[in-house]
């Protein structure tokens, strides 16, 4: 391993008499980025060189050195000593380069039936394939935390909103697990993917395949895929996996907005249905008074990102003719972007997630705060055999004579209800407490606290209170 | 069936003071384009009537009364006899509105345990899921015109490019399924997307299910949803569905737009590799002898809205609070609008492919210049034990030694490709034979006729010459 | 005028030997949009008539009879009775068909020295001067609204937020200027657009210019263009006037976003600040008791759509080559949608501005709660000579001590004070009155009455309270 | 500058019992991309320090303390000597810390006056101020490289494209110069965003202004803004003006995609109407022919960022309340990835366009196939008198003719050409010579040499040529 030889400087300079121009050079060279797949492409190297061995494309002695070199290559970057110079492309030739340097000649072996183009296209999946898992496993820690957080308010009361009017009463439990729910739906559309990932391209070679005798097979078992691709133009220009990631990527961004925003409001002055820990807040340079949302607020504000790497690799894609072109190349800063953008959100929403408190009794004087039981009237009156439009109408009108007088549903008296609708009789009563209403909701899907705990199970939840 | 009653001017209007702003009004309403879902609000209307009935909240007569009133303004609308009021909010208030007049005061139960919250999440449901077949049948009939196309020229012989240059020789067929490929994972990516679909909503009511006792799961059959929502908040704020949908139809829209910029290079003079049936295209009011792929371009042109559509929603979702919000109502015409144009371009589209003609000597001419064979070259040097990477070296010094002075490699005499490389020797005649390289791709994947034909059995395609 | 000729089938019908497919004609044919654009096309063809005769490329009597035949054909847009055909491509063969019909063969020689391509990039340029013109109007209107409002409230104290947190005590007055700010700017940005847009691309041809002895400065001169375009390749492909608009209007609708999610919040019941009046909110199917700030909720979410149509066109051009491709018929839906969506936010929300009644009692009590004179008192510290930094420092732990016993600052005796820094003594108090902190803000652009006056005069917005 | 003081850990840590979560602290941090802000920050702080001095509220000799620290911070950022902390939470903080560090508690008073939320804002129009100047200059070095092509080119004639099909001939110098004249209107569009960039938010505070005697004006002049901003709230929360860039660089991102999509077609086997210079391509790893036009699929690929970084910008300030919120710190990555990829691509593309031969002979051959004179013939016929629709039917059934007989129109005999239209006689001949063709379009804007100095003088570009 200590010889050193010179490799060709470039793996294409046979055919040109002009060297690169330098800054072109520093243009096209993607090596300061995708040097972070370091661990997928010696990875797959390794596989595509037992297969050669296998295959006796190459000798069993020539793919040990090849492996033994590219293993020594892979500590380098683990520990960060390797060096890479402005002569290497990308993370291809960055590792062959120094592939020559460690093991000689036998290092041009290894690029044998393939072409970067196929090699790029399968060290990306491995990548996005490693991702899926990473960021299914923290969806799922978020939302254990918020079931932990439901299962805490099981029977906290408090308003639920629809254009951020005071609706009906609800369970802030159910309020966390429609958070829950979304999670649940990113982690189906993420596993749905994995089929359409799981695929191997190497074998594809530059656009048409190999004339070699290879086991693409092999290579696919050797690292984890389902499948491998079945045309190889296709193949090397294939990023939908990515697109698909990206998208669901851009959803969550969304889902976390829309949550984050939740927590803003709550955390604000005016609602005051939460207190965001002081670990997960911010102050201010000017204003001594100040504790920010300042981490519900970045990850609002990345949905802004998310939502725009997917954007830039369908813009490069667009017209692209057949079949791969280097307009490709951008696929990678995107994509890790938007994982280190969703995965860092996760992780520490679930961390502060855990800790919020709830302030009950707010968020129980908000519940019947602005008429929200007027709905438990009308279906009251409908109950009666009032059509439910008509029964609408009359509780609308009792709302408004409360307006007027500023008086709350509840203190109206029963006289004052039949001047309205002669239906109303003492039976009335409970219709118009927020437990009560909440626990009517025993439809399924709705606010009921048996309905949270059939969501608690459906999600594989904890239903058992710690404290 | 004729008798006419006053029913409420507005769902909402008892509880207000003051008439709508007319201006608001129009603003705020949605029939202009929601009129669309007319055949799933009324199919929801009535499954949802025929639960009220059976779990016995309205009675058997109401019940058919109310639903020959569905009946009644669904055919009214299928035949555009249905006449708009300028204060119908939306397609529900519409429906409901004319079943007044139709079928009197028992109109006004058909609300009862719904919102139109529900109401409408339930219809873009139906919608989209229905649209999703009929696109994947128009994908599929794409896939066919190019299996039908691939089969027609299943020898014939082209240029492969990378980089928009020539690369190596592939047959047109294995350049033709590669865009079947593609549809492929986009009819999988459809397919994956049924189950999160056919999520039934109605009984979340607004924001918090409902306090009658409905039976959901008997809607779910009805209507052939497979699974009810299990969250009454997420519920009616949920529009991943369609999302996930927008992201599919951009996914296939950037496909398309890929074809066609194909179509369009080989349609060029230059290129001339495929003549465009007249009947596909136009021409120019000023120049008399053009004839234009336009429809090429115009699909190439669409995925701007299809990737616009996309974005417009996740735009309008961002930071949006728990629950339903007005801005949702921003969600049906981005929805409305990819639908239709993914819909017509892959119609019109698989019609052009079963007409294209391609020039067949032509791009057999163009499959061998500009050296593809080159890589030929090397393989066979690797085969006889040159490292690739050396190999790839003395193959390119070759080529600049041709391009200087203007011939191709197979015009070079064995002496000349010696004084290269001692190993060449006379084995390496049927090397530079561009049917023999096609052929020795056999790996699976590779462009061979084999492999070709494989694709069309994978793809369950005809693999049986017609003429 | 009853004269009845019978014109080309088509523009470009020479040449083919086979009529257009049925589907092809539907897909390709813009008319159903594009006829919008028949103001601006029949005034770009008057002109160019009126130039063609004045080089006497046509005679006057020509030119008589074509503009007479034109003026019939605006009529008959004007008045909705034009009818179109299916086999009028697009707005330009509609118009030229019907001319035909209604003038003869003289109508063939209208289109001497011109292209559909020139033709459509001049219609469009007037389209959207026209709406520039419009926008600014309407901008100008809410400006105003939000003006008047200032001066109503111009001694109305409010909590200024950052992070959704109390932050100081601000003037209502100034935080409705700021959102006139932004649109002050917003009108500005169109002003720059104008020289851009007013530049004639007419006798540009197809691509190349004409042979024909034109004047374009005259045609210029009468369309009011402000210079005639130098190249006739870019001319035709350009669309950067619209790229430009949309995305100026993409702006607008991000800080009419803004200023709907100030409305959604303050009239929420937590902030109550407003009370939407009831002719611009509406109500729910399902609750009577709901009014709903509908209107900023749906101009909020149009914000997706506006976003969405200037990345629509931003792909469609993307890689596309020299010159006119028909990928650009894809530019006019985008346009059209964004100026109908900005032009009708615009409107209705200048409507409910001028209604807005602010909760005045409710903001007062908000602007001191949650500590927002803190800053005054690091200011007043600081003011003694304590670097900021020490003073913030030495307020935060005030502030502390003031949450840990649920007191405010104003409570505080100045020994508490002192024992925080010995500073403080009795000038301290008139720095915890908020109307006071608010007065102290005389540096230019802060909150003071006099800032906010100043203001009102650079925007040019009335300073003269009317009631 | 040796004495060290300890200065608080965070700018705001008086009022919080518990330390930030190091999770936190790391997931806020923007240092690591925001310190490429240091000389924009050390500038803008030494400004406002001097005013601070003139104002009296800081002394002279204190002034003379902080500024020389300041210099010596940026001293240490120039030669990549500065090491930031863990706890410097953005580059305000960490420029602050090490000025407690270097001068001691005076360093507290910098602070005085000042938010980080105007300072940020300060140095991000500082930055753009920077690089609007710094783009416009590329862009003008790119016009000046196709200003020199299009003069070695003057009289190169070239196919015309409308639809990538051949159309009229040109001149190679007017499509060349279609570029510049796009350029131009980007330069114009930076231009105009000047004075809106051009405007001192500093002074504004958190949000409300300031209490201290503050000369904007005179910070305004040492850091050369035009004017002040007038509203604080808005100032703080103000990215217009980044907005605005970003969208003015995804439209030169749309424009380089257009011409490298040119370059990548002109350099293709098919056309080869360039020939790329060497050292401006790249190699294949596995193909030894390869010469592929990298540089320009490249920046046709940023396109896709460019676009979305204005997407993702639009996304993130979507329905932010007033006024300042930390969403806005995902203001800087977007901004500062168009700033390089634009400036990059600008660079490397004018040295390529210098150095970039034309394929003169080819593209004269092709200027005249596919029938580009048709257009000639129909003037011709219009000149004498025949409608121009009718002489465009006319010719295009010669076209036909000729392509149904594979002839040229050049070839057809007069008698021919009389079969179609007794008008032709000999006066025709010369319309069938490109030279003339070109040299016809005499109109301003046209393709002939004239023109093409007239738009070389107005773009001041030289019209001497250099050899």
């Amino acid at each position: 391993m200590k010889r050193r030889h010179i490799p060709p400087a470039k793996a294409w300079s046979g055919r040109f008499a002009k060297p690169t121009d330098e800054a072109v050079e520093r243009f096209c060279s993607s090596l300061s980025f995708d040097q972070r797949l370091y661990e997928e492409d010696i990875e797959a190297s390794i596989a595509h060189c037992r297969m050669l061995a296998k295959q006796k494309i190459i000798s069993q002695r020539e793919a040990r050195q090849i492996i033994r070199g590219l293993n020594a290559i892979r500590e380098e970057f683990r520990h960060a000593t390797f060096v890479p110079l402005p002569t290497d492309e990308d993370i291809h030739m960055a590792v062959e380069r120094r592939l020559y340097e460690l093991a000689g000649p036998v290092a041009g072996k290894l690029h044998t039936a393939r072409s970067r183009n196929d090699q790029i296209a399968t060290d990306l999946r491995l990548f996005v394939r490693r991702h899926i898992a990473e960021v299914d496993r923290r969806l799922r820690t978020l939302q254990e935390a918020l079931g932990a957080a439901a299962l805490r308010e099981l029977h906290t009361v408090a308003p639920g909103f629809t254009h951020l009017q005071p609706a009906q009463p609800i369970l802030l439990s159910h309020h966390l697990l429609a958070y829950a729910a979304m999670l649940e739906r990113d982690r189906s559309r993420l596993a749905d993917q994995l089929p359409r990932v799981n695929v191997l391209p190497l074998g594809s070679g530059a656009l048409a395949g190999t004339t070699f005798n290879i086991d693409r097979n092999y290579v696919a078992k050797l690292l984890k895929f389902s499948a491998i691709s079945m045309n190889s133009l296709d193949a090397v220009s294939d990023r939908d996996f990515i697109v698909e990631f990206l998208a669901a990527l851009a959803l969550i961004g969304v889902h976390l907005s829309r949550f984050c925003e939740d927590l803003i409001l709550w955390s604000s002055a005016q609602f005051s249905f939460v207190d965001l820990p002081e670990e997960f807040a911010t102050g201010s340079s000017m204003m001594p008074q100040k504790k920010n949302p300042d981490v519900a607020e970045l990850i609002r504000g990345k949905s802004g990102r998310l939502v725009a790497n997917l954007v830039s690799l369908l813009v490069t894609l667009k017209g692209l003719p057949m079949s791969y072109n280097r307009d490709l190349q951008e696929d990678k800063e995107p994509l890790f972007d938007s994982v280190d953008a969703v995965e860092s959100s996760l992780d520490v929403l679930a961390r502060m997630v855990s800790k919020l408190r709830f302030n009950r009794e707010r968020m129980r004087e908000a519940a019947t705060a602005g008429f929200t039981l007027a709905t438990e009237l009308a279906d009251y009156l409908a109950s009666k055999g009032i059509p439910f439009r008509e029964a609408h109408e009359i509780v609308g009108r009792i709302v408004r004579y409360c307006v007027e007088r500023k008086r709350r549903l509840e203190e109206l008296s029963l006289a004052e209800l039949r001047s309205f609708c002669s239906k109303f009789d003492e039976s009335v009563r409970p219709w118009l407490d927020p437990l009560a209403a909440v626990a009517r909701r025993q439809a399924p899907g709705g606010t009921s606290p048996e309905n949270v705990k059939a969501q608690l199970r459906a999600l594989k939840l904890s239903t058992r209170s710690v404290s």
